[in-house]
């Protein structure tokens, strides 16, 4: 049975997340699931590189599932497509891949872009795609409290309670914020991320570009390696899983 | 009776354009106009830059209004932006201007960006916003054939037959086409644009970015100043209006 990987591109906002569920909600995971099987005349395991919560996109989320027919180069992403529709999923590519790829565990880096709009007037284009944030924010300092994030750590403090890694130490190798004119970017990028880890040091982040928080007060958060001494979690909407690499 | 000069962003997908109907259509103008009634408890007429048709968006849209009441600042804008929910509509500044200004007849440049994603795969993330190429574009072709519409002429072959403007003149100041990717964005400005003329220029732009036109057939199109002699015109998805100067 050939594997494929599939490159996916996805619009979070009508979605319960990634992840599949038992009952009738709508995820990305069961409507790439039913596309398959729709082409396939069987149920189709779709397997991803992360679980992204209700409300977060994704601009190259990457997937394997194992396809019991040969499939000419590119009728398998065409028909992914076409049965996807109309829910805002789009198969980018979808290619045969080594049987032993895995989409989650072959990861060897994971890429999020957090968008924030750092304006006071409600947003007429990118509602639901990007956070506004109507008090200006010191992007400054922001970029220190970044800093101080960088590398190994416990990273307990922005980590979901509902979190099921197994250990709260990750590497995180970059955590860049930029400004062009009323938006805010935030790219950040480590082997993985423990749940709501970039939205809780976006929040973070948030705080300190407020002077709610120095650098200082992130370090001590850090340290502190409890839930209870992160800042805000940011809203999904702003959050895209940009892209992972094997 | 003090004049407001508003800056405004859209969604055009909702709208019948820009343009108050007699009907209950919804158009921009009109639900700005209801908006300033319910501020001001009469009926306020709100004067755009430019007309916008069905579906196309607008970053930087001006319009003004004359306003029977002194507000403090930011009153204004806030008070439009709440009586504007729940279209997608904000008022990003509004400030009182001189007498004299005009949106329409004051502007000295507008500028247009029109979005175009050059791939197969449908669209998740951008649908509405953006026109979707499938065949490959060869963007120093567009970029070659851009250039032969710079300058001053007459652009009736890039003029809606239903166009009112009394001169088909115009001078073209502006016409780039970039690339990130998949991403090509053309930008374009000048004192003022025909009905379509954007639109119009963009759908021949493709039409040589796939080799179906060369560079010269561009020029040989706008001498015709003939309307037939068109290209395809691009669909409103892609093209916000996103600056006007004064």
């Amino acid at each position: 049975m050939p594997r494929y990987k599939m490159i996916i591109e996805y619009d979070g906002t009508p979605f319960s997340g990634w992840q599949v569920q038992t009952d009738a909600t709508l995820t990305v995971q069961g409507a790439l699931e039913r596309a398959a099987e729709a082409i396939c005349g069987e149920p189709i395991r779709v397997h991803g590189a992360g679980r992204t919560d209700a409300g977060v996109h994704a601009l190259g989320q990457v997937a394997h599932c194992d396809v019991p027919k040969i499939l000419v180069s590119g009728r398998f992403r065409d028909g992914m497509n076409a049965h996807l529709r109309p829910h805002p999923v789009a198969v980018l590519s979808a290619d045969v891949v080594a049987d032993d790829f895995e989409a989650r565990f072959s990861a060897v880096k994971r890429h999020y872009i957090y968008r924030i709009a750092n304006r006071r007037a409600n947003l007429a284009i990118g509602l639901n795609h990007v956070w506004r944030v109507p008090k200006p924010l010191d992007v400054a300092l922001m970029r220190e409290g970044a800093k101080r994030l960088l590398g190994r750590h416990d990273f307990t403090t922005f980590r979901d309670t509902e979190c099921q890694a197994k250990s709260p130490i990750r590497t995180l190798d970059q955590l860049d914020v930029d400004q062009d004119g009323e938006a805010v970017t935030i790219r950040t990028s480590a082997r993985s991320f423990l749940h709501s880890q970039v939205r809780s040091m976006v929040g973070s982040l948030v705080w300190v570009g407020h002077g709610r928080w120095t650098p200082d007060d992130m370090s001590a958060a850090l340290e502190a390696k409890n839930r209870a001494a992160c800042g805000i979690v940011a809203p999904p909407d702003g959050l895209y899983l940009a892209k992972v690499d094997y």
